[in-house]
């Protein structure tokens, strides 16, 4: 198979590499790529802003490095993988849009595109902690909270590509944060990075985001160190449903909030055993990515292997 | 393929049946088979219980209708089909007990064994309000609340027999009431038949089965309609945790507390649409079981006919 260009699209720029068989990036780049609303009025100003968008920001990297397959993490839902997107939070005009197909007859090479968080749940358990586990849960803590199944080895989407929303669990029931999905108490709001400098800025006056929060965690501020404590117990309660309802026993977490891991670690595994059935606990292992950012990368390009 | 037994295994009694290819019941009877803890001190005399248990039940209804293939749904957890249960809650002692093989080598004909709500929700898809559904959520409300998953049109069991408990979701998160695994909070502490008939009578002091509730209900007592009404509620609450996971859209419930539906219904679907992310909103049914009690049963013969 050799070499595939893979993309992982977030709200702002677009990461791209180039990378091998074994998941190793040869080459890299992050391109801006706005994929906001923006002036678009109709589905046919949506369809050609999105379009251009991503390939003015592919193109020049794919003629640094002409390979015939690319792989697209994109925050979005697809009808399984088919690359046909059903529909996206930030792009509400755009439902049942043939994405792939769209970005293929104009890049002139082989598109495959995947949920965001699904590649990362793919590019985990095919390179990362995930390795060996024909059933993963993969949890990527960023800018929001995002979830991607897999299940008997094979990526789970769920009937309109929405499975594993795992970020609007909700994890309080009353007078719970809003959310950006518009309900309220979802582990989102509580536990993305966003949510952490949030907490962090409402507790102490003090502005910080999410890595400044960790810092200061380290340097002994209590404030600090319990809202990452407070992380880690939503988030293992939320673990813990979804465990009682999938029965796996391995989950991953990669993004960038994750390197608090030994403030979020230790009192995560504590609530997920308080909340699992008995004869679940002990039996779950929650374990750090061993990608780093990469893992959404290394999933886009094993999709695109998979062509 | 023509006729199998099926058996249904609750706390106190089990239910037999012979059933045609069609889900068609010919036959079917009501034994009584305490699968308690009972004098059990060795894993050797929970063994010899429980087949005994189940084979001086089974044996008579078998010489009547000798036919060579049963399937038997079980409260306990399995490893895939492998007819080994992986542990039960009500028998302790008995884990990784491979009971399809011994129940077949003391009866003499083909075992299957699968977990009781597992059964259900194969029954109901094969033959109930789930057919044509590849993907589905099936919910039994009776003594407890259980959970069973199709998934692509086949059981889902998870890594250790365990999947779905759905009565185990957790519906109130501060000062919840105890459930039997120990929990606090868990949905089948409140949507029970069992914690209907608890909590109507600690609202009034009346003692009151569930069926009795509905029957108040439907005459129009406000306590027991509000108990059913908030019984809908922690359900569309659960269920919407369940979708947000899964992304399927069909759920299915079955049991005694289900005949309640006109009660449950309606508040469980305006839960359960305030609670979904807003694209899944509207898109998911919730349809009563067209099977009544019968879903296990048909579920079990289900299996058996797999063989």
């Amino acid at each position: 198979m050799g070499q595939v260009l893979a993309a992982d699209i977030g709200g702002t720029n677009l990461r791209l590499a180039l990378i091998d068989d074994n998941g190793q990036i040869i080459d890299e780049c992050r391109v801006e790529a706005k994929l906001s609303r923006h002036n678009q009025s109709t589905r046919e100003d949506a369809e050609s802003y999105v379009i251009d968008a991503l390939c003015n920001a592919i193109s020049p990297f794919l003629k640094l490095h002409p390979v015939s397959d690319i792989g697209i993490g994109f925050p979005g839902f697809f009808h399984g993988t088919s690359g046909i997107l059903a529909g996206s939070p930030n792009l509400p005009l755009l439902q049942d849009f043939a994405l792939g197909k769209h970005l293929s007859e104009r890049l002139g090479i082989r598109v495959a595109v995947q949920n965001d968080a699904l590649c990362a749940a793919i590019g985990e358990q095919r390179f990362g902690a995930g390795q060996g586990h024909a059933n993963l849960l993969h949890i990527t803590l960023g800018t929001g909270v995002g979830g991607g199944l897999i299940l008997n080895d094979s990526p789970y989407a769920g009937e309109r590509g929405m499975a594993m929303e795992f970020g609007h669990l909700r994890v309080v029931h009353n007078n719970g944060r809003v959310c950006g999905c518009g309900n309220s108490g979802c582990l989102e709001a509580y536990a993305s990075a966003t949510a952490v400098s949030r907490r962090f800025t409402e507790k102490t006056g003090i502005d910080a985001d999410a890595r400044m929060v960790y810092e200061q965690a380290c340097d002994g501020n209590k404030d600090a160190v319990l809202i990452l404590k407070e992380t880690g117990l939503y988030l293992g309660q939320a673990i813990a449903e979804a465990i009682k309802l999938l029965d796996i026993e391995t989950v991953t977490i990669s993004g960038g909030l994750s390197h608090a891991w030994q403030h979020i670690h230790p009192p995560l595994m504590a609530e997920l055993n308080d909340n699992l059935i008995p004869p679940l606990r002990g039996k779950v292992s929650v374990i750090h990515s061993t990608l780093d950012d990469n893992a959404g990368l290394l999933g886009a390009a094993a999709i695109a292997s998979l062509h």
